[in-house]
């Protein structure tokens, strides 16, 4: 199916089916996005031009949380939630370790079979086989497509390995961390530069014996966020006890998100602060395609055995080899 | 003094007096190090050239923990133990977030009165005005003269911002976390990440009233420590109760630092340890180098802001606009 598409239509044609939120040919152009193929690059580079001026219009909503604070289920809960609005939403997942371990946290599509099966929403496995960099990278023109495809909400899910919190924080509106009930923040290991990221917390799993300790929970942690600075969006960041079992909570923290979006636009934090996101997202890219360019040649490799040899025997001391390399293959 | 000694002495002149231990010389020659004026840099560079045969031959022990710990006290205590057995030991640190805040960690000598006293030990405010990369290249380089001077063992503490312990951790040999009695991890919002790294834990304070906490943190964090998979040095790391306050378990600490030392020598770890920390440093240099030779022209300025304008106006997608402008600037 994806050779069909890539090879029977130009990108222009495959711009026009994706604003016409053709799911099958979406899906072909991210794995084109996704792929190392140099020719493939050039036309995922053509068809985004493209599309530029039909993205951006979503609210993009990152969510993290440690394993087994029931993540798969509050997003299958809140997506068909806004379906049931008429909403058309998209999930999209980071997971830098997924190549390694235990395998996608989104590759298995079983894990949220209802939405799965839901026409107005779109998942997305996650894109493997890079380094964070380049799996930020590969999702922020995810979303892209997505947008341009006419999907309103993006739901960013980060498994919380490595930096990949910093990273969707980077490409979001809206970041939500969720914190099991029954457990403090510090029985969960989760560190207080997460908790600063974040505009808003939900509790999962209050239900049932669970509901006493979410609610002492939900306290803590709002406590807990009064002590910090005030964010740069003017916002207070709120709790919220939710349960996707019994379906409570879910709409609050829809209200949550629609509140941020209004309160944040009306002060224009919103659009400072996707400005802010795409500059930053210009700068790692040029970060990457320095290194990319200067030290990938032939020439470079090299040079560079050439002097790990030499550091390894400590005859140079590294930062001093560095600079020589690096004088050697600019000018 | 500094001006003095820097131009009357060639580099040459004052690698002799820094071999001979003068500590007046080794002080001149970390801030020539740490200058960010050219002329200085080319004479620090020659310096460290010449030195380069007389370093390596310290022990170097990182030590971190959370503000509070006891962090200065313990390290007092741990340089009198070791001055009392006749051996030269400097205190160096770092601390990336002292420009902005709270000032240098180590900035008020009067924090280690003592220790500062001693004509066995030699004691370096941090490097300041750097970012995180310039700090730690900066202290690589202060290990460098303090080795050449003679220093037998080297302590670099980190004030445990942002990724400093990290960057502590690529330089040193043993890397000790400290650890209050009376406190699990978990309300130290202490990193798993961190006591990965450890080597050892120093419980501290475990005296008076606390003595009772102490013993069962040390068997909390000795079974933590047991459920992390064996580190490369195939060291399984100790906890020990310290009070230096009553001067207890200090010893224990250095024997248990020498044991580690000897382990891993003949195990091989400690020399493949070390040529590892100089390759980490090498790409490190590589790619702060790349940056600086390549983004910091005038014509690179110029582009620089020419693109972020369009991206802010959302006229360019970032990565394509950073590939466009890194090619440019290459060839």
């Amino acid at each position: 199916m994806k050779n069909k598409h890539r090879h029977q239509l130009n990108a222009k044609e495959m711009s026009k089916e994706i604003l016409n939120g053709n799911a099958v040919v979406l899906a072909c152009a991210i794995t084109l996005c996704e792929s190392q193929n140099p020719a493939d690059r050039k036309y995922a580079d053509e068809l985004l031009r493209n599309l530029l001026p039909h993205t951006g219009q979503s609210l993009r909503v990152g969510i993290t949380g440690s394993p087994g604070v029931g993540k798969s289920t509050f997003i299958e809960a809140l997506g068909k939630y806004l379906t049931s609005l008429g909403k058309k939403i998209a999930v999209l997942a980071i997971d830098p370790s997924s190549k390694k371990t235990k395998g996608s946290i989104l590759g298995d599509k079983t894990r949220m079979q209802e939405l799965a099966k839901d026409p107005l929403a779109y998942i997305r496995p996650t894109a493997t086989g890079h380094t964070l960099g380049g799996v930020a990278d590969k999702t922020r023109e995810a979303i892209m497509l997505c947008e341009a495809a006419g999907f309103e909400i993006i739901l960013v899910e980060t498994v919380g390995v490595g930096q990949s919190e910093t990273a969707v924080r980077s490409m979001v509106d809206f970041f939500m961390l969720l914190q099991l009930a029954g457990a403090g923040d510090e029985l969960q290991g989760i560190k207080k530069g997460i908790m600063e990221m974040a505009d808003g917390i939900a509790i999962t799993k209050a239900d049932g014996e669970n509901e006493k300790s979410a609610r002492r929970a939900q306290a803590e942690y709002q406590h807990a966020l009064h002590m910090f600075q005030l964010a740069e969006s003017g916002w207070t960041p709120k709790v919220l006890e939710t349960s996707a079992l019994e379906g409570k909570g879910i709409s609050a923290v829809w209200k949550m998100i629609e509140s941020f979006h209004s309160f944040t636009l009306k002060n224009k934090f919103f659009q400072k602060n996707r400005e802010q996101q795409n500059l930053q997202w210009f700068r790692e890219s040029v970060d990457q395609s320095l290194k990319h360019k200067v030290l990938r040649s032939k020439t470079a490799l090299g040079k560079i055995k050439t002097y790990e040899k030499k550091i390894a025997q400590g005859k140079l001391i590294p930062s001093q080899a560095a600079n020589e390399m690096v004088k050697s293959l600019i000018t």
